[in-house]
């Protein structure tokens, strides 16, 4: 081994070298980027590549292969050129960095077949390694997961909930790295380069924390070889570098982040790097790159699940009915897992842990990880569904704009949501869950208001490919469906109709019961209406909504359990905008109280009453409540 | 010292077991809520209330009365039942919990004079005390911050960034504690009672740890007393604790979270409860709240800020001015205060900590914290504009719930808003922005195009009261307003009109200058539009949009950097439904990527081009681009 390091440690700072190089080629031609960001990880970069790593540079998604994840993404140039000297792509398209015609973007996304997760908001990459760690364990693969983090970064508390779920799942197969260069962004960071905080903090979190030089090539080996031989713990190597390292006038400087060279800074920049090459050392990197071994294994054949057996009228909240439907999929499709945020057994996703234990990842009170392990699971081919009250889903919002940017599969559920929870106040009841999912233009956003269509449209978002949420509700509510119904992503259900009906309302989860009681209370005094079950809200059945309007003289009204912006009413008025249709939205306008759930419905505006009288008062009648 | 607490740890532990009785009573009564989690720290409450707090319970809001923050909302019963025994409301109003007609809500809210922030979401209330510690010092007061954190809740991400700030910014005026009362809602936590798991964490994270028994009231006080003492350090008593202490059948035990005694097993409880009261202790607690000594200070009389002075057509990015106003605000306000996540350079805060470096907070890569601490600063009479780019600050959006909730007067300050900040990529660009905070029904949303709009709404925005967001542009963009024009939250400029418009274009921010453009190539070929910026988003302008949709021939034409939810196509839509008008929306309809600006707006719909094609469609005439 160590004659062998000995030809080795002069390659691999060569290669070091020309990274340094590329990078700073590549966003001086695309004139913005960070070049000394990727300075101070050229030699880990390096170490990692062309020494450590197993994979194959012509199919990264190979499902043995070792995963790097840059968890500071703004360092994309790098790993850009890592790859490109790996043999993935020609060199040349480096220098299209962050044009538009090209992958290469500013941060990496998986656009490029080999970025498992978007990058580039800080402190997700580590969250989403745990998943890709985790998936190894469920296919029973010996591949390992890599991911680089900041300094700066490390300030971010998603880093530290995954610190904590990393070391309880004793993750040894995890091997992060710590580019501590201590200059962030605006100014130092909190603990520049006092080694100690970070290894303090590693350490009482659960971890193997190592500290070394991160420019020293033997001692980036030597504890990569640490890492992979420690057993029933992540490691943590934590490297001091210096950022804009190897040229004179970046090395550990001020006021170089996120500033491109111009050109004669560039050339003097080369100039010196090229000095650094060391002679007489030709360097093969893609010949370096170590082979995956593959295990050949059978390719994802899930079995139909059992039809749904509810009876009509039945009172069942459709929380339980997802954590039935969990289950169902979990001997169905081995693909599937399942992730908690110490609610399971409200949410009900303990059905799926009591059938499968291995495929469910408890993340205990932790949001951020929780979507971001799904983020990296969803990368490696798992079917992830973590759940967590719908509010607390806001707690990852930016994990699933993340998400959405990286069209990760997904499946997010959010129960609880609305006043319809009642009593627990407005800190436990989502109000915005739909306008936050619903903003991102790649999502599968469901509503089941039974358990029926709890159950299929659990099932129709697991085969649907890339994003999805379905919110589920608290109260019980009746079977509406019959256990053979068919639903559709995209669809709608006209649950009341007659060629008579001078209004549409539009509802869906709990409110569907409310317009149902609604235009009973109508018909028994001569007034007919229409009721749609809007199950579907993103993508939402244009057709079905503006064929509904002309046929209820162009009345629409939308009920629903949500603020009133970014929800079900937002999502029909677009879709029918262009029939030229408006809507008037019932929805909850105020911030919301503690009270009984069928109180609030009222308080707030959302109840038959309140739809018995828009109706009324839509069709010129005299509104009586 | 000894001899008092002789006399006064028996009327303490009174104290508790009549809160435990009060929390059992008032969930019983209920019929929901968490009484096991209150009776987990029933001693802890009781030496705070009465014995280490200077408080006012007539006047709790007293601006140098110490803070309890309960951010393991949950137990609110218990919280609410010490209020009532130090004598701020009365005692039988403990039975209205969670009642519609009742402030005492399952969690508590800012409906209270005793509740700072709405907590609820757990690992918020710590952040939150560091904004109520700062402005301790920003008002010169000697008021300590007391904040009492679950065990479960310390697995959040957020617990440990405000760890971070806290430490770094030596909040020796700040005593956390954390309950460790072992069971989380769904199974055992974490750590369990492995007190050196929390112990290592905090000591590593910097803070002065502490470890007693959480029901020993001597240890208690004992603890209350060296963190008083300590300098330099805020300090973390973790208190090892029995949940559901003093009840046979609840204490250590399982499956009892968030369950209220059934009304035997109420009898039960309150029968061994009142056992443990010590015979021959007289305790009158609201005697023994300590007294605040205030301090007299003058009201805020904030001057008046010089207006804009810039050049009509000058390039100026919002950003810019932003940074401007809000330095000139410094001065002008000694509320006033900017909390920053390392990018100050970027968003122009620096400017203000140029000129009040004591009332800038810096808190590094961090946006949890930010917005917390903010949320903290402001119930305590600080105006806080937190500012961060625009897409990091969906890391908060919980927070911004919980905020919205609580009606706190937080700025929140939102930059590279939009596919308009090109080369970055889609990670650094926000596009639901106006999504998450337009569906808050208390937030004021503003928008400004111009150097001019940009100070003006932030000043009116440090004005108005409750919680508002500033959308704020990367690029520089032309001067529109003169210096002296006026602005109103909740108005619109319309910037060409003529007898003859035939469509209104509304923009906002950098798709103004497109609709100009648009206006100009339409106008060459003779077609006359209005175009109209909609700076204020919430509110909106009703009335002005209904009159341009009357006489433009109901043609209204959006045009948004932002996804097509939840933005300016929406605000609008909703605004003029009423009139029978809908809404032509140009916006951002897919995942975008790296690219210049212009490009970019181009090639995601909302460049002057579509403009142009939209209106040219809309009057029917051959689009032609």
């Amino acid at each position: 081994m160590t004659s062998d390091r000995a030809s080795l440690i002069p390659a691999l700072k060569n290669i070091a070298t020309q990274l340094r190089i590329d990078s700073a080629r590549a966003t001086t031609q695309a004139g913005s980027g960070h070049p000394t960001s990727c300075f101070s990880m050229a030699e880990i970069t390096s170490a990692l590549f062309f020494s450590e790593m197993r994979f194959d540079p012509k199919n990264p998604r190979n499902p043995d292969a070792d995963r790097f994840i840059l968890s500071k993404g703004h360092a994309a140039p790098i790993l850009y050129a890592a790859w490109a000297a790996a043999g993935a792509f020609d060199r040349s398209e480096l220098l299209k960095l962050r044009e538009l015609g090209s992958d290469l973007e500013g941060h990496p996304t998986p656009r490029l077949p080999f970025v498992d997760v978007a990058t580039g908001s800080l402190g997700q990459g580590i969250c989403a390694a745990i998943g890709s760690a985790l998936n190894a364990r469920r296919i029973k693969s010996d591949y390992r997961t890599y991911v680089l983090l900041g300094d700066g970064e490390s300030a971010e508390g998603s880093v530290w909930e995954a610190a904590n779920v990393a070391a309880r799942d004793r993750l040894d197969n995890l091997c992060a790295m710590t580019d501590v260069n201590r200059l962030g962004q605006s100014q130092p960071t909190m603990w520049q380069h006092d080694m100690g905080q970070f290894e303090r903090r590693w350490q009482a979190f659960g971890w193997n924390a190592i500290v070394i030089d991160g420019h020293d090539i033997a001692a980036i080996l030597d504890a990569l070889d640490k890492a992979r031989s420690t057993k029933g713990q992540p490691t943590m190597i934590l490297a001091r570098t210096e950022k804009g390292k190897g040229v004179s006038f970046t090395e550990g400087k001020d006021n170089w982040h996120g500033k491109a060279f111009k050109k004669d800074e560039l050339e003097k920049a080369v100039a010196e790097l090229e000095q650094q090459i060391v002679p007489g050392v030709v360097t093969n990197p893609p010949a370096m790159v170590g082979k995956v071994e593959s295990t050949p294994r059978p390719t994802a054949s899930p079995k139909p699940i059992a039809p749904p057996n509810y009876k009509i009228g039945d009172p069942v909240a459709t929380r339980e009915a997802f954590g039935d439907a969990l289950a169902k999929l979990a001997a169905a499709d081995s693909r599937i897992v399942a992730l908690d945020a110490d609610v399971k057994n409200s949410t009900f996703s303990d059905r799926f842990e009591k059938v499968a234990v291995d495929r469910f990842y408890e993340n205990f009170i932790a949001e951020q990880v929780m979507v971001g392990a799904s983020m990296g699971l969803a990368a490696r081919g798992a079917i992830p569904f973590p759940s967590t009250f719908a509010c607390f889903l806001a707690r990852a919002a930016d994990f699933i704009r993340m998400a959405a940017i990286g069209h990760n599969n997904v499946k997010l559920v959010g129960t609880h949501a609305g006043v319809s929870i009642g009593e627990d106040g407005p800190s436990q009841m989502a109000l915005e869950d739909l306008a936050m999912c619903r903003a991102e233009p790649n999502f599968t956003v469901l509503y089941p208001c039974d358990a029926v269509s709890a159950e299929r449209l659990v099932a129709l978002a697991a085969q649907a490919n890339g994003p999805a949420y379905l919110r589920i509700s608290r109260p019980k509510t009746p079977v509406i469906y019959q256990n053979d119904e068919t639903f559709t992503i995209g669809g709608l259900k006209v649950l009341r109709e007659s060629p008579g009906d001078v209004a549409t309302v539009i509802a869906a989860g709990v409110t569907v019961f409310e317009a149902l009681k609604a235009c009973d209370q109508l018909k028994a005094s001569g007034t007919a209406i229409r009721v749609i079950d809007l199950y579907s809200l993103a993508p939402v059945d244009r057709d079905g909504l503006i064929a509904a309007a002309r046929a209820t003289k162009g009345r629409l009204i939308t009920v629903e359990d949500h603020y009133a912006t970014g929800g079900v009413g937002d999502a029909v008025a677009e879709a029918v905008a262009d029939g030229g249709f408006t809507v008037h939205r019932l929805a909850v306008r105020e911030i919301p109280r503690s009270g009984k759930p069928e109180e609030l419905l009222d308080r707030f505006g959302i109840s038959s009453a309140h739809i018995v009288s828009a109706v009324n008062s839509l069709v010129g009648a005299v509104a009586a409540r």
